[in-house]
């Protein structure tokens, strides 16, 4: 239960049909046809709503909303429910109201002039990088869920993946937002503009926040031109301090060319070719990681290709790097990226496992992953490291699996019994080297109350505040992000 | 007088002694030492103040700005004084502190592998480039002030400037903000992360408030490798719809090699060649408007002569350009800059002149040059156009000079008594195109009540509940960015 909110809404009391009557869409309040809507997709939050509201028109969420303020009835705003820390499934409570964004996904402008696009907030990541290409554009935010996933669940989430190297993540992609107030106002925010300095960045303070201040309707979000080539290469090291030296002489080789620099270790790329024989390392020896490398270029594959086998000269005579394989079809870039891809499946297929996605300043990966790793493995003896992620940004996600001979289905409740006090020497690690114990996931309910730990007592004070400016009935999905005071 | 702030402080009953034991530093007093800190760097402004404050650390800073709290003094940040809007200049109340931030000036720690360097506020932007140099990166923020602006500045008005196509604004180019909360308290948040989801983008809040919320005493900064090669073309396009064909396909042959963008009429020419007669027009026929293009290389000198070759080539073929130069040599390079860096004082010499910062959506620049011209020569005849900008951004600064015939001393408030009139015209055409009345130079005095005028009443009250929230007190810079309600 969640002490912020006011005077909290009975649900007895509760009378849908002047919901029903308030907004043109769908209302969903059959138990069984609410189910999808109150578990997260891994499966770990089991809430109960109310209803399900899918409204077909921002005048529609506007309308919700403000049915939800006048009876203080929560609203947990939801696009495709992919998220991995529980932020929009509704609490057990069973007193509050799924807000879907499912039904309000049109495409509603593309400008190739001015590089921008303005979406609804239901409309899949998938449905956005297909009008960009329809239209000769890039929209370079990349989520292995993107046929599912929404925009509006991408910007409030501020999600990341694979191109943030280059890119940025997704608020560095949005030029404007539309938004529902928590008072059910409508914000017209939707600037296609590069720059515009007349008030205080409401943008940036909705994106991210997890819908806890408002909820994104609409967005306004940054094009790019299309790259005449896109090339793949992987490169075996021997440590994540050597990839670091690969880094630094990718960056200042390619320049803004390099699009994705990808860690992965020995086990991950064991776990894949083991769970998906039809995949095979490309190297004849083992390396204790591996780099996956990717540009876009705006000349041509050929000056691509050299331009990486520039690179991996420079690198291989420099001893940073063992061995190198550079694609020289899209056949063989997607059987790379497989690679990567694959691993949190392969994984998940192992058994059990414990996941953190973590960032550090770039230049502190190495010693991260060195001292986090021997820590660990002094505490908990024999456990595996699945150590894969973004390297280019800092952020790996940093996975333990038990040690192999207590891998089986009857080991799980002991190993899983482990997670607090592994999460605990991960995070105290991370937090030790100025990081990020959520780097692109959110906080939701499975890290709220983590990361209020290690915030400063100022910092706490500063985001209540801006919850209890924006928010004051606190209605607006309550229980997720900032814990109950 | 600021009718927000409560319970504003009576000068006579002020203990300055009590603020000079406080901190740690210096406390200007005399009036004669005061004046530069109360006059803006344009000479619009004329304020008043009881002290000026100069803290020698942050512990002093949040030490004055509780002294103030206590006796709701108001506090008026202050960096190089270099902004063009007002905003660091005091009241004429004489009730407020200037807080300056010089003396907190230290480059703290650089991190070549992360990519990041953290600086306090009072550090010039001069010095940021250097010590970016100095360790082999670029800390790409380009402004004409650099000399004297600080970041500390640059970051509270969210500053643009001639780089932004590429690498952002200054926004764009944090990580991280220290600063010291309206009630004192320091908030660390010098994150050097490039993937961080653990809360409100309090950071982002702060930045482009031009110091009413907070006060930003130190900053972690995105480098980034040093360019092998940095070359400038000029080209010759008959006005500014052709302009963003140029755009459009330099962007599609250099990709993000293309790092500046810039527009000039023909007027802004004739003004420097008049003015400055060491600067020859590189073009033997005169042409309505002109590009000065820049890319920034990874590779070589060669590679980008190449690029640029290339692409002025096919520009010509294809009837978009007329004329075209690509420098050779870093002396031909400086001498292009120098005619779009000396716009501004080759129109201040030529008398009295009418500035507007807008911007537009990038592929609306065309029919907003063409409409507004049209529309202000219509209702005020004769008067001259001084157009340019980084068109790139969509962010032009369109001057508006008298006509030739009354530009001499005699008809000079003859012209600015049109000013009201001439800017609502402009900022009326630059809201119909869904721009911003002020793109990169802030709000401070000057556009305050514009811009107020034209947003919403939602966005309005949600600023204001930001204000509120953060500045309880109303102490923060009262008078600047918002109206008095």
């Amino acid at each position: 239960m969640d002490t912020n909110r006011k005077e909290a809404a009975d649900p007895r009391t509760i009378d849908l049909e002047a919901l029903r009557a308030a907004f043109t869409g769908r209302l969903i309040t059959d138990a069984g046809d609410l189910e999808p809507f109150t578990i997260d997709w891994r499966r770990r939050y089991f809430g109960r709503t109310l209803a399900v509201a899918q409204p077909d028109s921002v005048a529609g969420v506007a309308a919700i909303v403000r049915w939800c303020a006048s009876r203080r009835v929560a609203v947990v705003p939801q696009g495709g429910n992919t998220g991995l820390s529980g932020g929009a499934t509704p609490d057990d409570s069973g007193r509050s109201i799924v807000l879907s964004l499912a039904r309000l996904a049109k495409v509603r402008s593309i400008d190739t002039i001015n590089n921008s696009i303005t979406v609804e907030a239901g409309c899949t990541l998938a449905q956005v990088h297909e009008a960009a290409e329809a239209a000769g554009r890039l929209f370079p935010l990349s989520l292995p869920s993107e046929g599912t996933c929404t925009i509006g669940g991408n910007l409030s989430t501020n999600a990341g993946g694979a191109a943030v190297l280059r890119y940025g993540n997704a608020r560095e992609l949005c030029l404007g937002v539309e938004v529902v107030t928590a008072e059910g106002g409508i914000w017209n925010g939707l600037r296609g503009l590069r720059k515009d300095n007349t008030g205080y960045d409401l943008r940036d303070l909705f994106i991210g926040a997890e819908g806890t201040l408002g909820v994104i309707t609409a967005a306004t979000l940054k094009l790019y031109p299309r790259p005449a080539a896109q090339i793949t290469a992987m490169a075996a090291v021997s440590d994540p301090h050597t990839a670091l030296r690969l880094l630094e002489l990718a960056q200042s080789m390619l320049g803004s060319t390099l699009t994705a620099f990808e860690l992965i270790s020995k086990l991950c790329l064991e776990l894949v070719t083991e769970h998906f024989p039809d995949h095979r390392r490309p190297f004849t020896e083992a390396s204790p990681y591996y780099v996956l490398l990717e540009t876009s270029d705006s000349e041509s594959e050929a000056h691509a290709s050299a331009q990486f086998e520039a690179l991996m000269e420079r690198a291989i005579d420099s001893g940073i790097v063992s061995d190198a394989v550079v694609a020289t079809s899209g056949a063989q870039s997607r059987a790379l990226w497989a690679l990567r891809e694959l691993i949190s499946e392969a994984q998940a297929l192992a058994g059990k496992n414990i996941k953190h996605d973590i960032s550090v300043p770039i230049s502190s990966i190495g010693d991260f992953v060195e001292r986090t790793n021997a820590e660990l493995q002094r505490q908990f003896p024999g456990i595996r490291m699945v150590v894969f992620g973004h390297l280019g940004d800092g952020n790996l996600h940093y996975n333990v699996s038990p040690s192999a001979d207590r891998a089986g289905p009857g080991h799980e409740d002991e190993f899983l019994a482990m997670q607090p006090a592994i999460n605990r020497v991960t995070h105290d690690a991370v937090v030790a080297f100025d990081g990020s114990i959520s780097a692109e996931h959110g906080l939701g309910q499975l890290r709220r109350d983590e990361s209020a730990r290690y915030k400063s007592d100022v910092e706490m004070a500063l985001m209540r505040r801006v919850k209890q400016a924006l928010d004051p009935l606190g209605i607006m999905n309550p229980g997720k992000y900032l814990p109950p005071q």
